[in-house]
């Protein structure tokens, strides 16, 4: 997907607030701005705002000389959904169709997306996942069960800390032997990394393996050979959150997104609102529209 | 006023917005969002944001080969505001403290703003009017007033076409032998510049100049010199508006801004809410806090 031009303030604004989440040091927050500023300026379009971030966060992460500055919110993203899988393994074990509602906890924890709103709150994702039946919801929950069933290989693309254990209620919902997990392959932004793949259990659970990439989304040709192997090889891809959209969605692989739709560029390119939930297939993405309600 | 890091974002957003709205040519909104990026990344910070946006607004102009871009749309906010006129007359003849109510609706014209909301409609502008006694309003008019009686010369810096109409609410119980009314040189968002006064009915009523700056507020060192000797020598100024606000707040002049807060760093410079109708004194600044409904 390309940069759209409304992405270009937006960038410059998640710079500014990324500067001031890592550091107190106003010559850092001025100098990443007038960076990023400059880097925009002069910026491909036809590459994804992914591309862009990626670049930002790295420079943020060499002018503050911190290998991983989210490393704190991330546990502490972990922290409060691990507090929270017991009572949602309870409330799954009563549930009718225990798959589709962990399928709608998984998009649900996509709302821990620190590059879209910086200032998110412990409470208010708690809310967001607490209430997640009453959010709007996009998607062919029967079709994606069909797919997963038939999938001898299933490659899951996590997104964020925090999300990614939600993302565990799902996975431990599919056929585990046929399913490897990919985390970025270094820290930027609070994406999930091996640590979090661990403090989530899913490393007991499912192989887990890194992308070699620190973008904030699934940049195929800066992921490492290992990876794009796994990406060709795998029957069936499951893409979390906005960032790794971003990436594939021009990909001709058998992908399924599971977002939260968080900006209107991609709710435009969606078409569907802003604060949608949506389970979306590849080859479905020009013709999406109506709501859906179908189980597993 | 310094420009903010939070301007950064907002200034290149303002950019895209002024590109849409001047031309549908896909090439110009992305050239002058590149040239707006390079701008910013080199600007100096001490400056006001007006510096920038005049600059983006020249480089628009520019680009798309048109004088005055909004035109037609300042021609509408006049229309819309001058259909207005009779029945706002009705009600400041029967309203207990007319002048008072003048000072609040010329404050609730400067809603019409399009370098804040470019967006902004005929009935969204004329609704903040209708239900101006409603807003939030913050200022000591009864300090307004008796430093009005007390002003040899005042000196009346309007901001915005269609706002200056119902300025002209608030001049015309002003001691008119004694006001100066100054607009924009030339051509710059939709400020007002001449031809909006005309239009306004302020040519017959008071002197009327303009300070020889394409600026988006006062920009001293960039008016003409006319134009400063008559800010030197005023005895009151009377300045509409957030620009007016960036680029006067750290003048020494006797100087009352009447603006509508419209932006979080304008809010947090005056210690009061986005939304906010003020009437403040240039000294006030420092000191601003608590609600006051003093009349003249």
């Amino acid at each position: 997907m390309h940069t759209a031009l409304d992405c270009i303030p937006c960038l410059v604004r998640q710079a500014l607030e990324a500067a001031r989440f890592v550091t107190t040091d106003r010559a850092v927050h001025e100098r990443l701005v007038r960076e990023a500023l400059l880097a925009t300026a002069a910026m491909d379009f036809g590459n994804s705002p992914v591309v862009m971030a990626q670049r930002i966060h790295r420079m943020l992460r060499d002018m503050a000389g911190v290998h991983d500055p989210y490393r704190a919110v991330k546990d502490r993203f972990n922290g409060m959904a691990l507090s929270m899988l017991a009572q949602l393994e309870e409330d799954l074990a009563q549930a009718a169709d225990p798959l589709a509602l962990a399928l709608r906890l998984a998009i649900a924890g996509n709302v821990i997306d620190l590059g879209v709103n910086g200032n998110l709150t412990e409470p208010e994702a708690r809310r967001a996942i607490v209430s997640v039946l009453n959010e709007p919801f996009h998607g062919d929950i029967a079709s994606f069960c069909q797919a997963v069933k038939e999938a001898r290989s299933i490659l899951y693309l996590a997104d964020n800390a925090g999300e990614i254990v939600f993302d565990r209620l799902l996975i431990e919902r599919l056929p585990t032997d046929r399913v490897v997990v990919a985390v970025r392959g270094g820290p930027v932004l609070n994406d999930a990394t091996m640590p979090d793949a661990k403090a989530a259990g899913l490393s007991r659970m499912v192989e887990v393996i890194d992308n070699g990439s620190d973008a904030p989304g699934t940049v195929l040709g800066d992921c490492d050979h290992a990876f794009r192997q796994r990406f060709a090889d795998a029957d069936l891809i499951i893409a979390k959150g906005q960032g790794n959209f971003e990436t594939l969605s021009d990909e001709t692989a058998n992908l399924w997104f599971l977002l939260k739709v968080k900006c209107p560029v991609i709710a435009g390119s969606l078409g569907l609102p802003v604060g949608t939930h949506v389970l979306t297939r590849r080859m479905a993405l020009v013709s999406a529209g109506g709501e859906n309600h179908a189980r597993c």
